[in-house]
């Protein structure tokens, strides 16, 4: 099998959490792709030479960050004819045609799917879903800093500098945050976007941004009232004949897909109109999903997408599984009945996580809610309560889903 | 400028909304792939042959639907190396595997993006962006009329018979909707995303799937009571060394990212370790969006998908736009007052949509929201008010995004 090398340039957060994704993922990428990823080499300040390191990869990953030196080293390494992914917003966003002309007039590959939204492959959607769309609007929360403040701020009715403190706390917010609660990190995001969405020149100089600095517990409060929800929105849209890109605080109304986004999360929503709208959501920008970001792009470069599904693996279906069930029981309201009906789901292994019970003159409403478990040993339950003399019409069952981010494997 | 010839398989509601679509986007699309796509021939009961079609075509679009004879049209036309898009989720859920090898054999590209989850880029997003990553499970909301249904119910308070009729009224149901209220159109959905998720054999008989016929108002007001929405929900997912697919009404909690999704929407969510999820939303599949994905994926076919931005286009940058917002003042309390800041706006053409006014002692707390305006029309009332002499601090002043769906032409 023939590899396929990678130089790296930078090795902090990201390009050590993408070394660690790259050599765990390399038996499964090069079954897929027929070429084996490997790291050429790993540019730091204190190790690696940039030449030599360009002359024995394929393909440069930068996740150095910032304007200088990164621009040189893209510059050259597209210059040359090698492939470029890089996570870097603020470079494309204000020497972006530099760097696309240097690909173009390179012939080589550059992809920047980390450089906005975090895991959210809005570049890929507006670059390949959409190529046919004429696109009207962006809209997107684009900085998880911000987005987990305004969060804090709406729950808690914390001010602006007690959740600035615990986003810096949790590792939301960097010690020197200005960049990201000033938007302009968002603004860079949105220059990006507005260049692929509408194929206009579009850099960080052209965008309007104001911050969340001076937004106020009280501002969050009153929006509640109008049924309102304040986040840091961007948007890039068509307007009198030109473009408008701006980042500014805004309410959304209840019924906006991104009004519910909350936390650190990203989520970006097109509108089209022969698609009306597509929102894409996810985690903000960590170094672990901008390292997937990273890697989905390096993929990406080594070989065409697919176009229909490899032959399948063997994988036996299993039709017995765990999940959450809800329960609804009407039942005669006498004492004891309730300590059955908790005895028998015990001995099936239910264990109950909430029960509602409402009289209803002689008889009582009861919900019950179980946590994850074997569907035949829940139904099996269920049967064994029907009989029961005091149940007055058979019960009804509806599955629950748990919380989002609970792993399957910790399911029960 | 060469011509991309591209064969019509059915001309109903998508086939008719994708030949307008093509024939409208025609030159945008010769301009980025240097191919002009035409409508070689159509094929419908009464017109045209299949044989001849093909013949002239190097792609050939199916949305006839069913198995017969869309199965025989595709299988002759990937084994003669005709690349093929098609939206028929019950044939490559009952016949996949014979269709990819055909693909497979006769060198031919297979897409199929409009098969699930109307415009929203499921497909592509799991073949491409995610190609790197273990995934985990995929919860979708694939069936739009269901959702629809549920909605109706959960909002409205409605009976199944009530909310169906209301669907059914509205174009969101067919007037026999069993496949769509009987799960069995989410679990050929789910088939397909499960196959190319994990890479495994599944067909719509590996698919446990259970409708929405038997749900009751009751069973959703408890719902809300206990902070639970209800949904159809598929689930294709690794459990015990194994797959399960399964599609049911399920409860889920406030913060799932699914929770939310109201209407004829359709979502899907995708859970990997790398990147924790991404979800994924747009409207289900009317004609005009179905016919959107269809022609994605028909330019995907014509040309490989960029990897960096076209030369850009000269587009002017807009800087005053028109914008709803919110004002908060705080007012000595005396008559007149809100008299004398309406008139002020209506000056500056601000049409006010909401105020609410709430006394403090001697002063009043006003907070207006207006009607997108222009954003130096707004401000220079704000400053005007600010000047009078009963106003007691800065007025502050937020932008308010209307509610989705208003197209930029039209605000105001």
């Amino acid at each position: 099998m023939t590899s396929f090398s990678v130089g790296l340039l930078g090795h902090g957060t990201v390009g050590a959490a993408f070394h660690d994704l790259l050599e765990s993922r390399a038996d499964a990428i090069a079954a897929t792709t027929g070429q084996r990823p490997e790291i050429s080499g790993v540019l730091t300040r204190s190790r690696g030479e940039f030449e030599d390191i360009l002359e024995r990869s394929d393909l440069v990953v930068e996740v150095i960050g910032g304007i200088d030196p990164a621009r040189d080293y893209i510059l050259r390494a597209l210059r040359a004819g090698k492939h470029v992914v890089t996570a870097n917003k603020a470079l494309l966003s204000q020497h972006g045609e530099e760097i696309y002309d240097a690909a173009r007039a390179g012939g080589a590959q550059l992809r920047f799917e980390a450089a906005v939204g975090g895991v959210v492959p809005v570049i890929r959607v507006i670059h390949e879903t959409l190529a046919a769309a004429h696109i009207d609007r962006v809209h997107g929360i684009v900085n998880g800093t911000t987005n987990f403040i305004l969060s804090q701020m709406a729950a808690t009715g914390a001010s602006y500098e007690e959740a600035l403190a615990e986003a810096q706390r949790l590792g939301y917010a960097e010690s020197d945050p200005s960049d990201d609660v000033n938007g302009r990190d968002a603004a860079a995001k949105m220059a990006i976007l507005a260049r692929l969405a509408f194929n206009a020149r579009v850099g960080l100089d052209d965008v309007q941004y104001e911050g969340i600095e001076r937004l106020t517990a009280d501002d969050i409060a009153y929006a509640k009232e109008l049924g309102l929800s304040l986040k840091l929105i961007g948007t890039a849209e068509r307007r009198d004949g030109g473009l408008s890109v701006r980042v500014h605080p805004a309410f959304l109304y209840e019924t906006h897909p991104l009004a519910a986004v909350n936390g650190s999360f990203n989520a970006v929503t097109i509108e089209s109109p022969a698609i009306t709208e597509i929102t894409l959501s996810g985690p903000g920008a960590g170094g672990s999903q901008t390292a997937s970001a990273v890697l989905g792009d390096v993929i990406s470069s080594m070989i065409p997408p697919p176009t229909l599904p490899a032959p399948p693996e063997d994988v036996p279906i299993v039709s017995d599984v765990e999940s959450g069930f809800y329960l609804h029981l009407q039942v005669a309201d006498r004492p004891g009945v309730l300590a059955q009906i908790a005895e028998i789901l015990g001995l099936q292994t239910a264990s109950v996580k909430s029960v509602v019970q409402k009289g209803l003159g002689d008889d009582a409403r009861l919900e019950i809610v179980v946590h994850p478990v074997l569907e035949s040993k829940f139904l099996g339950a269920v049967e064994m309560i029907s009989r029961l003399d005091f149940v007055r019409e058979r019960p009804r069952v509806i599955r629950v889903i748990d919380e989002a981010f609970e792993a399957p494997a910790t399911a029960g």
